[in-house]
């Protein structure tokens, strides 16, 4: 019915007769003369009628509006100078309509405007009802197309250079104990019983590397009945792996030469290799995050040893009872940010306290080297103290502290979170550069104070780090996380595979084993 | 951990030291000299460990047991002339063990063989319990990769030759009311409310048309909670495809097309363009199915206008309440097939019930041109009944001719039952044929006898026949099949774009429409 794409003519066409199919994008008659913009997935065309060059068309070309469904023959011609357009691919060739034939029309008004020109903001609600027409506009499109060119890229990779296979997993199975909560369907032909939409393939994964597949790969649909959030729905998608006789190096190796590869294929960006690493404590520390976005600074600086003994309670209380000090120094923050951000009912304020903090404590550094708090903490501060806290954040003339006093969880998650909204508001971050970051050593356990007992952070199917074999409290796993400007956007962990090892594990959480370990 | 895959080894792979990990195939002590077959997804490599070319992997050689699992190093050497195996890849080569490590043992006898070179057929149960040894069998192993090879070539055509964009389509979507069943999930989050799995993305590619893709495919997880079939589970997986902007050619071409590049791609074998076709009504009066195996003959005769008046009540009945005898000739079935067979109790007697028919009349044409069966029939037919009847079916001595007397619907499924079950049982059949065939203009609807009204077959967005639209009671669907021996393996239609032809539709049907159509 077509022999081109609307966007793939060139001037290399010139002189050829083609037909096109397509959506009109914009219609203008300007004085006798009809222009259209005829718009595919590919890009965009310009068709002209007139009544000299083609009669045929001409009276049908009047009728035709935005959006209506067309397909055109006609000759390719060189566009006079005046009018060429050097911003687009094509924008120097139009087409004669020599015939138009209208596939469909428009039956009412469009509720907005699809041309790719038009630049309204359309409310989401109207967007979501008429979703067919949302999806013309180019944006949609160019979203829809990058996510197949990324999964392309993804499956290429793996398939042609790493010797993955893909293999399908079901979607209908049996209810696991995991953490998040299972999505069920009703059995017809069993009442009473219920198959369970799966949280991931894990479990068929691990069946088909015991079977010997060595390398699987999946882009698996992946549902979990939680709460929404921004970046997780009901159902999502991710690229599952699973490999076989591989260190966490050759893991890691691996997948940065996936992401590059990804980045070069779809957007030609080399990445430079290998990715910076940073251990989980030291993020910890200096970022107060497990995926900390490395574009800015605002680093984080423990200052917990110098205030322990200190005179005002909210620190040396908070240090006393396991918890900690920690500072986020703002260069340049006395005149970027006032009082009334940081004080009760101030924005900074709030966010603190939502992540948990009772209050934010500053130290605004002076032109003369002095420091400007309340009294309580300036009363409360010697002369060393202040020196060893300014060198510390090495702050200046002109700099803002901010403290966090509490367990170590919520300081770090309230400076995190101020972290990333101050270095937001102050244009610290450039939005074009791109920063990949592997966290590294993990812990396998944390406590839990309730039930006094040692919990796997990601699960007790996590190897340990073999240096930390013979004291597995404290021991680090063997899992990573793939990091992007402060996203996490991939992770594993290497998976026991030896007895005697499981076994250990399993004691070191209480959890008893047997035949049905075999 | 590795430097190869064992099955990759070769002859120019000699005098390299090798890394392998893999499952022991087969162990054999050869007095005092290891062998063992190691194996991975790739193939099998010969190990060899003894006291006195490798000391110091020979003790625990002896300690290993069929499918244990290695990580060997070793140098790949040249086998010995008398050992070389000419049969398999590789087989000119061995590794000497240097070094072995036992990755992981067996805690106890294995339930059923592994190794390649076992032929003993293990109980289905058994298989199911201990999937992950049964998928380390080399047949299981071979089907996950054909599958994974098959889906790889289909995208790689439609990606790369055919501009097709993979689109995800939802999982948790709505019921919607199409004929098979809806499996349905209760709502945490809106108590009362379901989500439902999708039969098949239908409606989602037909927003992507509309909005503007063109070319759509998804290798698609459907869902139907119907009763299990041997073709049909409660979820299975299809290449959706759909297309704007093409005519049927357009659309079989294509479609030849990436058939003939999965032949191609994955087995090496090209087949013949274009594809035989034929349309319903023919497939149903030559075979009795939309569905033929066109491997072999058996073709059925219609003799409805010979038989009519017959004083045979069971055919002229048949004939004058609207239905139908056809007759399936057998060459050489007077041998062949025994009359004990096709009388009550007897195995085709029984076929032909199970496929709804009352009985199984016959002829046994003679050496000498007469014809051999129930008095009934023979004293009913003329010299030139019987002439016509023979020569419709082009029946020679020694052949035997089976009657199918009823509604049209009855005899074709019985006939085509028939058919089949004696075409395999007499071996017409070969193999290794590969038989695909478009079967095309099937009807648009059907008479709903119940309801007194027309019914859609496909679906009432089936585009008509453009040459049928002003008579679409009997009109003909731009609907079509694709068979491969006898089997069904795609399938599609044009869809209605246009208003007018989509009302004269729901019209024929007695569908009411309005407002809710826009």
């Amino acid at each position: 019915m077509r022999t081109y794409y609307c966007g793939h003519l060139r001037s290399v066409n010139i002189g050829e007769t083609v037909t096109l199919c397509g959506w009109v994008d914009r219609y203008r008659d300007h004085g006798g003369v009809v222009f259209l913009d005829l718009r595919d997935r590919s890009g965009l065309v310009q068709i002209i009628s007139d009544p000299e060059r083609t009669p045929n068309s001409y009276s049908l070309s009047t009728s035709v509006r935005n959006e209506y469904v067309l397909r055109i023959t006609g000759r390719v011609s060189q566009r006079p100078e005046e009018s060429i357009n050097p911003k687009i691919p094509g924008g120097d060739i139009e087409v004669y309509a020599d015939e138009i034939e209208i596939l469909n029309g428009l039956g009412k008004p469009l509720p907005f405007l699809v041309s790719s020109n038009d630049t309204e903001s359309v409310r989401e609600e109207l967007r979501l009802k008429y979703r067919y027409l949302d999806l013309r506009r180019e944006r949609m499109t160019r979203n829809l197309q990058l996510r197949h060119e990324v999964i392309k890229a993804m499956r290429r990779f793996l398939e042609d250079q790493e010797h993955f296979i893909e293999v399908e997993t079901p979607i209908l199975t049996r209810s696991t104990p995991e953490g998040a909560r299972d999505y069920l369907v009703p059995s017809r032909v069993n009442p009473g019983e219920w198959f369970a939409l799966p949280q991931s393939p894990q479990l068929f994964k691990q069946m088909l590397m015991v079977s010997g597949f060595d390398r699987y790969y999946q882009i698996a649909r992946c549902f979990r009945d939680e709460d929404l959030r921004a970046d997780r729905q009901p159902e999502f998608t991710q690229l599952d792996m699973e490999m076989s006789f591989m260190s966490q190096e050759e893991v890691l190796a691996l997948n940065e030469n996936l992401v590059c590869h990804i980045f070069k294929t779809v957007k030609n960006i080399d990445l430079p290799r290998p990715f910076p690493r940073m251990t989980y404590s030291e993020a910890m520390e200096r970022y107060g995050s497990d995926k900390p976005d490395t574009r800015f600074g605002l680093e984080l600086a423990d200052v917990s040893d110098l205030l322990k003994d200190s005179g005002f309670k909210v620190f040396s209380a908070a240090i006393k009872s396991g918890g900690i000090v920690k500072i986020l120094p703002i260069p340049g923050g006395n005149d970027l940010i006032s009082n009334v951000q940081i004080k009760p009912g101030g924005d900074l304020f709030k966010e603190a306290t939502e992540a948990g903090a009772k209050g934010l404590a500053y130290i605004r550094v002076k032109a003369d080297g002095q420091i400007d708090t309340i009294g309580a903490i300036k009363d409360n501060l010697s002369d060393d103290q202040k020196a060893e806290i300014l060198q510390r954040t090495n702050a200046k003339a002109g700099d803002l502290l901010l403290f966090g006093a509490g367990d170590v969880a919520t300081v770090n998650k309230t400076l995190d979170r101020l972290r990333l909204v101050i270095g937001n508001r102050l244009g610290l971050i450039d939005p074009n550069q791109i920063n990949l970051l592997w966290v590294t050593d993990f812990p396998m356990f944390e406590w839990n104070q309730d039930e006094k007992r040692l919990e796997a952070i990601h699960h007790p199917f996590t190897s340990p780090h073999p240096d930390d074999i013979n004291d597995l409290k404290t021991a680090r796993a063997q899992a990573y996380d793939l990091v992007l400007n402060g996203t996490e956007i991939g992770g594993g962990s290497l998976r026991i595979y030896q007895r005697e090892i499981q076994e250990k594990v399993f004691d070191a959480i209480g959890l008893s084993y047997g035949g049905s370990l075999q």
